[in-house]
C-alpha cells in the first residue's frame, strides 16, 4: 500500500489531495516539523533530504511534488488527472507544476527559511520584507498567462489543480490578496467545496 | 520544426542537448542577456517569464526546464531518454530534475541573482556567502543518495545526465571543488566525450 509522509501546512497537501482524487488506497503518516520529526534518523532513511513529501511505493520512495503527482496520474488513469496520451499537453501540465517548486514556493519559503540562503538576521528580515512582492508577482504571472480556469489547464481537473490550491492557501501568510487573481481565486473556492479536498483538509486538522 | 531559445551559462544547456541527443531537428536561436533580450517585448510574447528555454513546438510552446527535458524524451522514444514505460522509474528521473531545478538551481541561482530576493547590498554578500557551503551540500546529497553511475539513473544515459552536467558546470563559480564527488565528476568527465554535448558546447562558445 502508498503511505505518505506529510506535515501540516506544507506542500504535501499537494499529494495527498491527489491520491484522495485518485480514489488510491494509502496511509497518511504525519509528521511534527516543530520536534524535528524530519530530522530524525529513522526519516532520513526514507528521505534524505529531511523534508516531505515522501511516498513510500511497492518499487521505492519518491520524493518532489511535481514527481509524485505525475506518478499518481501515471499509477491511476482512470481518474484523468493528467493528459496522459499528449505529450504537449501533458508538458504543459509539467512546466506548470515546475513552476510552482522552483519558482512560486521558492519566493513564499524566503518568507520562513530565509536561514537556509543567509545568515544574519538583517539579511533574513531583507527577504521575507520582499515575499509579498515576489509571491504576489509569480501569482499574477500566472494568473495573465498560464491559469485556463475554471482548472489550471482548462477544462479538466489535473495535478496541477490540488498543486496551486496548496501555495495560494499560503497567500495570507504571504500578506497577498487572493482576490488580486479572479481565475485563481474562483479556482480556489471551487476547490475547498470537492470530497478529497475536504477530506484531506479535516485529516490535516 | 523545433525552435530552442537560450542564453549562453544558463540551463537551457541540459535541453539544447538533450535535443541533440535526440536526434532532433531545431534551430537554437541564442539570447543576449547582458543586452536584455530576455527582456524584450519580442520575447515576452514568446516566455513571459523573460527566462530561458523556451521550445516552440509545432503545437505550441513550452518553458521550464524539466518539462522540456521529459516532452523531448516522449516525442524521441527511439533516443531512449526516459524509462517511459515504467512509472516509477520515470518518477524517479522526474524527482531528480525536480530537484535540481527547485533546489540546487536556486542554492546556485543566490550566487549571482541574490537581487531577485532581497534589496540590501549586504544582505546580497550575505546570500553569496552562504552558496559554496549550499550547493556543495546539494551536490553531496545527489552523490551520496541520488545519483547511481556511471549515468545519474545507472546504466542508461537519461534527460537527467545533461541537466545535471549544466549545474555541475557551474560549480567552479559557485567555489565547490567537483572532485569531492567521485560519481558526479566521473560522469561529467564522460558527458565532455558525448558527440551531443561537445557539439552543443561548441556552438555555445
Amino acid at each position: 500500500m502508498l503511505k505518505l509522509f506529510y506535515a501540516p501546512g506544507t506542500c504535501a497537501l499537494a499529494s495527498n489531495i491527489a491520491l484522495e482524487e485518485a480514489g488510491a488506497e494509502y496511509e497518511a503518516v504525519r509528521l511534527d516539523f516543530g520536534a524535528g520529526d524530519q530530522r530524525k534518523p529513522e526519516y532520513l532513511k526514507i528521505n534524505p533530504k529531511g523534508r516531505v513529501p515522501a511516498l513510500i511505493t511497492d518499487s521505492g520512495i519518491l520524493t518532489e511534488t511535481p514527481a509524485i503527482l505525475a506518478y499518481i496520474a501515471q499509477v491511476f488513469p482512470k481518474a484523468n488527472l493528467a493528459p496522459l496520451n499528449d505529450p504537449f499537453a501533458f508538458a504543459r501540465a509539467q512546466a506548470f507544476n515546475s513552476y510552482l517548486c522552483s519558482t512560486a514556493h521558492v519566493n513564499h519559503a524566503h518568507l520562513m527559511r530565509g536561514t537556509r540562503w543567509a545568515d544574519d538576521p538583517a539579511s533574513i528580515e531583507d527577504m521575507k520584507r520582499k515575499v509579498p512582492k515576489n509571491v504576489g508577482d509569480s501569482f499574477a504571472l500566472m494568473e495573465s498567462e498560464m491559469v485556463e480556469g475554471p482548472w489550471v489547464m482548462g477544462k479538466s481537473y489535473t495535478i496541477c489543480d490540488p498543486y496551486l490550491f496548496t501555495l495560494a492557501g499560503w497567500l495570507v501568510r504571504d500578506g497577498v490578496d487572493i482576490a488580486r487573481f479572479p481565475k485563481i481565486h474562483d479556482q480556489h473556492k471551487r476547490m475547498t467545496e470537492r470530497p478529497a479536498v475536504k477530506k484531506v483538509l479535516a485529516a490535516w486538522a
